[in-house]
């Protein structure tokens, strides 16, 4: 071993789901299955070139400027990131140093063990109820900070916001992020709860329900204080994290608010079909508000139903880890994506 | 102060140059006067606007296997980042965890403090000569690491090649960094020496050579070894920090090589003549080597002639700290911005 390489960082990698290149039915890494709104396309060919050759503007104005609007909070409550695991990643750097284990739950965004171990913050892991529901009651002991998804991955279940809050309630001594890069497929935000807890962050992003993972942009909505100081990090760190074309692209698409509910509504009816029609396959669901689905059948085992399904390019995503061994996360494609999907697996019971 | 403020992460942010909105000579980011290769515009045109739904490849296969084949090595010997800040920054967290300082010239680019910082990396600065050059002595007591920019910045000046692999010999304990942003416009890289030395990492930028700053490119090459390290970290960290246009217009402009090697052409040409026009107006000026000059006048003061110039309109760089107290960084421009900046000067010594 070369004297160097005991002080380097290790860190266990945290695996991805698979990119494939090929023409697959891609249900693995919860895209949307419609484009970006139109105006998107649009910014894309009117872009200045000569524009590129200078630096981003580092407020990232457009963007946070677009966010603050769309959520009627002032652009000084918006913080932007490339994408929400930069936004988070930089919030547990920002806000989690006080040597206490943050919490968060066992079966949750595999991320925030990464970033915990990545920085160095202890934590403690609480155990989802045997019907996958965070217990409010979970949160309530010491901490160094509280972070959860809602709704939960890979569960898909929505916390109701009275649950959220008691949570955030309960923990005014630390730093509470909610993590909804879901919550425009489920419910009410804990954005409406900001003006009444000064110790909440909200996070969400545009990869899910704005279809520009691609892009890479998320973002925090909190109060100005907390929002100045995740600024702070972010200007050390490096001044200009979003390109001109995430910024420009990214504006568009937050002004096109009819795009956005129509495209909801879109993969919320595909997904509520999609669950009655896999409930008759006898199939076990969570009741999913994201635009995935986490299943398991009694009588399959997860990892040959997941390998059978990428043998016919059907890619969905499987963990075989603790507590899920069996259970899929299928994201909601489209209506036909969808009735690939439920063909080939009605080939794969028939077939045993 | 809130329970939850003192275990926020307090950083001194980093200030960057001023990005004005209005239409304005901008002498003072160091970006390329020119615009990027014609490529770019093409492939920004030529945008799959349904592929921007999907996560871009997290091995940024496509500008990575481009700048492989740019410089000869293999693609396991490059990692690329948001920009060169985003590539340093990931090699402090990953490299520099020994305890001991790591190293670096007193008079530099003042993100590598900043970045200690955040990490909680001890420091020692050395002092560069009374000329503003590295003395590789400096860097040959026991270390946590090095870093330093070839050549320097706001000084330009560039050491040669004999001189960085001394200091890269000296310290095969530890990791080396050696930070070419501006590389290209001065001379030999260090990159000749990473088959030599597997304690090597050389890092580059799109922003200044390339054009490119709006799209925010940085990448390392070192051995297979070390690049594995930093892939590791980056995908604890971010996953997708490469959006879809980062890794298409970044991979369309490495592949012109006549226009880039055009573009340094023009850049060296007016800097040369920029050099005498400044010397025969009195001005004193480093030997500098990248796309900036670094200028004080003897009778007058750097704040004053900073001030000055940006009431016309015209932004240079100016920090007013220790040992450079009255220099200027300016930018070399198109010719016709020089010469806008020449008779703006011209005016100010006419009128005192």
């Amino acid at each position: 071993m070369k004297a160097f390489e005991k002080n380097i960082r290790k860190v266990e990698p945290y695996v991805p789901g698979e990119q494939p290149q090929e023409q697959v039915v891609k249900l693995n890494t919860n895209e949307n299955p419609y484009p970006p709104a139109p105006g998107v396309a649009k910014a894309l060919e009117e872009m200045d070139l000569g524009r590129l050759r200078l630096y981003p503007d580092p407020t990232a104005e457009v963007l946070v400027d677009a966010l603050a609007e769309f959520y009627g909070v002032s652009p000084e409550q918006v913080f932007v990131g490339v994408g929400s695991d930069d936004v988070l990643s930089m919030c547990f750097l920002t806000f989690f140093n006080s040597g206490k284990p943050i919490f968060f739950p066992d079966v949750t965004y595999s991320f925030y063990k990464v970033w915990a171990d990545l920085y160095r913050i202890p934590y403690e892991c609480k155990a989802l109820d045997e019907d996958f529901r965070i217990r409010k009651e979970d949160y309530y002991p010491e901490n160094g900070g509280v972070i959860f998804p809602n709704p939960n991955a890979p569960t898909g279940i929505y916390l109701e916001l009275d649950q959220v809050e008691d949570i955030i309630a309960h923990n005014q001594d630390v730093v509470v992020i909610v993590d909804e890069a879901y919550v425009d497929f489920a419910g009410r935000s804990a954005m409406e709860l900001i003006d009444r807890y000064d110790n909440l962050i909200v996070v969400q992003t545009f990869s899910k329900a704005r279809s520009m993972a691609g892009m890479r942009v998320g973002y925090a909505i909190s109060n100005p204080e907390l929002i100045r100081y995740l600024n702070d990090a972010k200007y050390s760190f490096n001044s200009y994290t979003m390109n001109q074309t995430a910024l420009i692209c990214g504006a568009e698409a937050v002004k096109d608010r009819a795009y956005f509910e129509e495209n909801l509504q879109k993969i919320i009816q595909t997904r509520e079909w999609a669950k009655k029609e896999l409930a008759g396959m006898g199939f076990e669901l969570t009741d999913s508000r994201a635009n995935f689905l986490f299943v398991r059948h009694p009588k399959y085992s997860g990892k040959d139903l997941f390998e059978f399904l990428k043998k016919q390019k059907i890619y969905v995503r499987f963990w075989g880890s603790k507590r899920i061994e069996d259970y899929l996360r299928i994201t909601v494609g489209t209506r036909e994506e969808m009735e690939t999907l439920f063909t080939a697996l009605k080939k794969y019971m028939e077939e045993r």
